[in-house]
């Protein structure tokens, strides 16, 4: 059977192991080679343009952010601009906040896809923006940057990226998910790539209200294996992945009303800061093999993974020794997807 | 006599029927053309570089906005970057309120123009700003984004484009103008460069007090005939072309400081929905070869054109099987001007 | 001794008048040159790709700004852009206020570390930003465009190639600074410049309230003469450069929380207008061969430089017959900078 070519990305459902494995990791492993330090090419510096610099000539790719989240914006814009493509992208495309907001961006989305954009990177804030915008772009791919509390798949994807590159397998691995699993979209979305893999168990680890709800585990169930914990500390040194997570203070309603340093003191209290965060008794447990990721930004007070860890060799949040982080693994993925999806 | 080379794009009035037909409908033409569907190029798709991806090589564009649109900064945007212009863009220009807005605005043209920018796209949050930016902008050409509830050129030559192309001709046709036409600077544009044409009428469909304003009417008397209308149905089947527009409340000064959900409400009293609206019977009426059209963006709630309507083949507002809406006839009018002013 | 490679651009103080002199501007004369006009050039518009295109080619700059500076936010994505690089530029990098926002800053710096950037342009909201940045960012150069009420060495730099420029010497200068030197950064990081050559005088007018603060005076002092004053009429006859400044009323606590209007009357009446501001008495004492600058924007009102002085040949805040002014020479600061550092 030919392969299907994929044409949105959506959520993180979507991608199967086979698309994963003969498809995306092979482009991201070409790319990442792309960047890794070259004598060759370093004595070359005109005529040596990295082979990236032309995938998207000639392409065009809008990032259209209706939450702000520079990080993810400029993730996206370089990914693109590194290939050669023109980027344009606004952050700034909600500008009323009604009922009507799905048909508002149907209607920006029918606009830009009038505009000859090669792709259109989405942020909506809504559940299922991303799906709303497929329906009506004709030919032009839509990649989800996170459709409100919904889906993430990107980051899904950079997540399983960077396991794959530290611990070298995503089968057999005991994956501790810490903090707000309630609202925090990332960790939903990595669950439901882990279970497309064999043997992987998750140990959900929150304060009971904010533990992972009852219809995704109903979803997960029967596909991988799970268990919850109230305490991170008891299920350290069984873990191959500790993947920790804010309080997502601003999806809360009673919250993102109240003050900052209301929503800052609140956070800390709810989540009982001292059980489900890393602490030097948490980093005793945790194995030299095993890795502890942050899908970014930490929470204010960095609470959950405190600034005096960032340089642990375990933490692979960031970049280390020439070793790209999560972050950089970030770029890679929306590089490889980019370039699946446009080449 | 020579002919004068076009400097600025200020107002819609500039432009004569002989330099619209002589210099800017084969220009826009041509870059139409490079958009067409093309097998040759389809096969060849690293050589092929799209002939327009050159055509502002080494020229830099200013997108300089006052008032927020991400549309028409992306719509800029994009057709500068297409043509290979290296775009810097900000829509927040606008930093203080004061009755000192026209100096600023001056300061930062001159600070603009001395960054060595090719053209500046401005989007002014005041009548006569871009008159006012092309005394101290020096060689460098302003194209008017808008100026606060002043004129949208680029807007108008869109809309005679987009009806070029789908009626055939811009001489003896009855065009409809719907809504809001005491505010709607689109409309007064429009109707500007219908009247450089011959033996068009206006119909002017509003509800009294948003009729267009004695002042734009006695300009227009004598080069175009109009009538007006407080009823779209009773005008619909003797219109070649039906032009949407919704009340433009953020520049009624006692509407705009109320909650959005109320301007809503409000906006469908005073628009009287069902007589200044596409309905069911009004569609029934419009022949098959009118067109409909809106500048963008609908109302909330889409009272004037609603969304079933929206695949309906004589909405021409967006792309359609193949076909580019107005939103499409945006980004080759764009980038037909910026290629006139700047190659 | 082999020269050490600029790494960081952080504060005026790490320049020796060694590295200007062998490195900064020959650099920044290479690039105006390219600037002129030059008449094989402008008949060879294809193959005459400017040099400057592609100094960095295949490279790419992150702009990022936690306080809204759209002039230096352009200036810097023009300079690098019209070399070729790729740019992404933010100015929403803040999101929250809290006291941990040094933390969340040095996480935003190593993200776009991570993202492959060959340098970041940074404007933090708080001194000492740039430096923190720099410990963080591993091999990736900051450039200091504003920390806060800190420093902007680039501003600096600027400046006295504006003097040299236009005087030519940067030696036994009398410089006089006007209006709110206590808040201003510029005027303190263009003291510390100018107090690395020899003979110079600096005459600082301003209100008692608002002179330049004690432990400046005191790092400057046996570097550079100075002398206090109140009246700029009686200290502009003697003047070399007049340096003009506004009243910085968004740095001032109690003022910053008033209506724009309410701060715009404040700081006419604490600057005393008439004393520290350019007058028709003030002009005529002025001498023809000195130049008088502003770093822009001019305050409400243009109090300190009114508009009606603006085209005067002494004034060259602007571009002015062919001759670029503050802006101009800003854009190729920053260009040399980029060149210096990335090439």
């Amino acid at each position: 059977m030919a392969k299907e070519k994929l044409h949105h990305i959506l959520e993180a459902q979507q991608f199967s192991r086979q698309w994963l494995e003969e498809e995306f990791f092979p482009e991201l492993d070409y790319i990442s080679k792309l960047f890794e330090p070259d004598p060759v090419f370093k004595s070359m510096p005109v005529l040596g343009s990295p082979a990236y610099s032309t995938f998207l000539k000639n392409k065009s790719v809008c990032v259209l952010f209706y939450e702000p989240s520079s990080r993810t914006r400029i993730s996206f814009g370089q990914a693109a601009g590194l290939m050669g493509a023109h980027v344009e992208s606004t952050s700034e495309a909600k500008k009323f906040s009604s009922a009507a907001k799905g048909e508002s961006l149907k209607d920006f989305i029918r606009t830009v896809s009038d505009y000859h954009f090669d792709a259109v990177v989405l942020r909506s804030d809504y559940v299922g923006g991303a799906h709303e915008a497929a329906k009506v772009s004709g030919t032009v791919p839509i990649i989800n940057a996170g459709d409100g509390p919904g889906q993430h798949p990107t980051q899904a994807l950079l997540d399983v990226a960077t396991i794959r590159k530290f611990i070298g397998t995503l089968d057999g691995l005991n994956v501790t998910l810490v903090g707000d699993l309630k609202n925090g979209r990332t960790v939903r979305s990595l669950a439901y790539l882990l279970s497309k893999f064999h043997g992987n168990h998750l140990s959900l680890v929150a304060p009971q209200s904010f533990q992972m709800k009852p219809d995704i585990l109903e979803k997960l169930s029967g596909r991988v294996s799970f268990s919850q914990h109230s305490n991170l500390l008891e299920i350290a040194q069984n873990s191959d992945v500790i993947y920790m997570t804010r309080l997502q203070t601003e999806r809360i309603p009673y919250m993102k009303k109240l003050p900052l340093g209301w929503q800052f003191v609140l956070a800390k209290r709810f989540l009982h800061a001292k059980d489900v965060s890393i602490s030097e008794a948490v980093m005793e447990k945790v194995r030299d093999d095993a890795i502890i990721m942050h899908p970014l930004p930490r929470s204010e007070g960095f609470d959950e993974l405190p600034e005096r860890f960032t340089d642990d060799p375990r933490v692979r949040a960031f970049r280390k020794t020439g070793q790209p982080g999560q972050t950089g693994m970030g770029l890679y993925t929306r590089m490889a997807l980019l370039k699946i999806l446009l080449w």
